[in-house]
């Protein structure tokens, strides 16, 4: 046990877990959890269980917060404003960017330094090196704990706004969910020929990586603006999600999971672009913003 | 050029590279294309055009056929029935499950072998180890000529019922499509804070390549078919997703494409399933199936 403490804000499944990758570090590791059974454990590997919020934010000059959702978070500072000057606060809860932006003023009216976290890990992998932690807002106070947070995940700093690691976030975790929803679609689908999942594995990973090495064309047709050589144009890619969603639908598989794409596409088409590369679809995505 | 000859029909983009491939294997291969100048590339590298579609399929036991659509196919190869006994129909053009077992019948009464194909390449990967075609039908013509069809791509045969290659097309494009649109609708997200597609894109492989890394737990619970032990319950995911959704809305950016993950949560809490993995929405996509 090492240097300054650390606090840690919150016991549940994530927070328990930041807490034991602190002490698996040698930190010194102060704790609070509403429903203080939750501190047990981790007392019994060392952590010191505080009396309350107040204390255990005086405790440390780095306090990192992990509740379920904003308003939680609201609920347990708000009450100890009084001692959060000179404090830098690490929010890990999952929130919206304007969620991040209204903390970060209010806590920086109570002399607070704030940095905005979103964790892209399990509570499995914290500490290990799947894990990846999003941070935005203040730099000052990302170098200074750099090293303690790496000893979290592997750190991210994205700007000093502090509503855009909540962005990024949303960002990862939607990508991720549209990956999921696809394979257990086509799961779905290959199970109506009794085709096991394990069975379709192999070959679903090796496509799915041949999609990652696509990507990073799809990102350079979208920064330079040019859909003009591309491979893969609209109305192709239209004929076979079309195809896709027919083929669903005959076999008794709910083909909504890919009516979003074919909307999207038709509406590249109506827009005049059939012969555009796939990736101009992200011209239409876009389109909604006001 | 060595053995018996291989036929092509059709020399539009797939097909001109399948010929190629064979070529640049050593096989002699026939060639014929509705539009005939669309041979005179393969003719400069020693390819032989046919005359007619009835004389390039006379000239070689096995007959690779890789038109636009099934109907081309019909077309094609009615008029010429009469020369198809005991030529083998390696059919690699994209169609539906009910168009290729169809197809295979038809083949049948007039004395050919058929196989069909689907071809998971683009013209570019043709012959390259990135590509893999899936294969169903005939056990007897896949094992008879693979050795040149691994000339095309690896090969993966699926089984003895001819419609099962479109089917295993449709689940592995259809996973495709829904990790890259995730990825675009992500990218259309962070443009609204200025954040570049090549700044977004490492991350989004890493966390990508976290996904693949998850689908086989996905997988074995599915096929275990228990939910009671994965570590992402519905309800957890319920709450990120339509978190996500909103804060697409209030950027601006078309929250449609995760609008049906959404309702497939929504249904599966409705079925009473809240504390379930995130796995057995598999339960409810299958569900519509009468
Ligand atoms: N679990 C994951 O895999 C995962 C992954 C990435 C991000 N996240 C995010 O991490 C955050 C925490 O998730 P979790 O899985 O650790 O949740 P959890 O296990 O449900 O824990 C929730 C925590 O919030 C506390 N809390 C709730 N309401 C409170 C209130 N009004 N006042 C004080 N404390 C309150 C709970 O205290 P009590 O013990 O007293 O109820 C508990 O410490 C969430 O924002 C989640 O979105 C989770
Ligand atoms: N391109 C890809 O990336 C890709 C990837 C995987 C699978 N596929 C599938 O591969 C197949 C071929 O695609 P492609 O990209 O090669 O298409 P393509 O370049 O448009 O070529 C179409 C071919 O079909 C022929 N054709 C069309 N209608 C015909 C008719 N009525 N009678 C005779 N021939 C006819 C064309 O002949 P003419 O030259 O005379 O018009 C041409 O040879 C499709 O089923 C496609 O879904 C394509």
């Amino acid at each position: 046990m090492t240097g300054r403490p650390v606090t840690v804000l919150g016991l549940g499944r994530m927070g328990s877990a930041l807490a034991g990758a602190l002490l698996d570090a040698g930190s010194r590791t102060v704790v609070w959890n509403r429903t203080a059974d939750k501190a047990e454990a981790l007392a019994a590997r060392a952590a010191v269980p505080a009396g309350s919020a107040a204390e255990a934010i005086q405790a440390s000059p780095l306090v990192i917060v992990c509740l379920l959702d904003y308003d939680n978070v609201r609920a347990v500072l708000e009450p100890n404003a009084d001692v959060l000057a000179d404090r830098t606060l690490v929010n890990l809860t999952t929130g919206t960017p304007e969620q991040a932006s209204a903390l970060a003023d209010w806590a920086g009216t109570h002399g607070a330094h704030y940095l905005d976290g979103a964790m892209m890990a399990v509570p499995q992998t914290v500490g290990t090196p799947e894990a990846f932690f999003l941070y935005s807002g203040s730099s000052e106070a990302f170098d200074a704990h750099r090293p303690t947070l790496d000893h979290l995940a592997a750190s991210h700093y994205l700007g000093s706004d502090p509503s855009v690691a909540e962005l990024w976030d949303s960002a990862l975790l939607g990508s991720g969910y549209a990956a999921l929803t696809g394979f257990l679609h086509s799961v779905a689908l290959l199970d109506t020929a009794g085709v096991a999942p394990t069975r379709f594995l192999p070959l679903a990973t090796q496509w799915l990586n041949g999609m990652l090495a696509f990507m990073p064309d799809l990102a350079q047709e979208i920064e330079a603006g040019d859909y003009s050589k591309g491979v893969s144009p609209v109305d192709m890619n239209r004929a076979a999600v079309h195809n896709i969603s027919q083929i669903s639908t005959r076999h008794g598989v709910d083909a909504d999971v890919h009516a979003p794409l074919l909307a999207l596409l038709d509406r590249r088409i109506a827009d005049g672009h059939p012969a555009d590369s796939f990736a101009s679809i992200v011209e239409v995505l876009r389109e909604r913003r006001d």
